[in-house]
């Protein structure tokens, strides 16, 4: 499923139009770093668990920009390096993963911990909540 | 994203596992025919809007078959055709297509009714209790 252009979804579906964003496994991965791993630069989401190639994490980094859901700026520790940020528009992926977490570890043989799992089932909104909270923190 | 096989992922972690079984863009469209669109028969699933190839289909189908998320069943009517279905694993998918529509809604110019996505978002466990109706009274 291509898009006439990154911009322009070919259909007005919603569920379509999230596909077009993140339905490439390796942006919703890219996502799941800097959300719930803590990851920041190029290089630490270049050495995630699964193994992604540079040039498809450059792709996809660019992809997830133009798309509003990335931002981007200097490390101030470091002019020649970026750090990545979730906008506004990428957290509020955090319900889609957690549901995709919850679906999995029920169905799938996951790492997941049935503790944690059991917590975002029952406290959903304040699991959500405390994602978000990271996310506020570590912007300012 | 490759896994080993189509069984056994390449990583212990559930979103992985998760972008495995529906991480390309085909596997959920199909997944929403199913659930959303009453879409029942293969060719009324390869006349989806977006234009599915009959090839893709045909393999979308196999490994969604083979992954537990969906069933198939001789056509009581017609005894050359199938029936898809989805199993209670695909049923659970329900969330996560939920929250990509009020993702998508929120951010992405779609043709989303902001009634009903204000409705999805409000009454969330009656909008997820009124799709499991449906496939179960489809399931009698």
């Amino acid at each position: 499923m291509k898009a006439k252009s990154e911009q322009e979804g070919r259909s007005d579906c919603p569920i379509c139009m999230a596909l077009e964003r993140v339905g490439d496994a390796w942006s919703l991965l890219i996502v799941r770093g800097l959300m719930l791993e803590g990851r920041k630069s190029f290089n630490e989401l270049l050495n995630a668990e699964e193994g992604i190639a540079s040039n498809i994490l450059s792709d996809r980094l660019r992809r997830l920009e133009t798309a509003g859901i990335v931002g981007k700026l200097r490390d101030p520790d470091d002019a020649r390096r970026y750090i990545y940020r979730l906008t506004e528009k990428g957290i509020d992926l955090a319900p889609v993963l957690m549901e995709m977490i919850i679906w999995a570890a029920k169905h799938e043989k996951t790492a997941a911990a049935v503790s944690v799992i059991r917590q975002m089932t029952k406290n959903r909104d304040e699991f959500l909540a405390r994602i978000r909270n990271q996310w506020k923190l570590g912007n300012r």
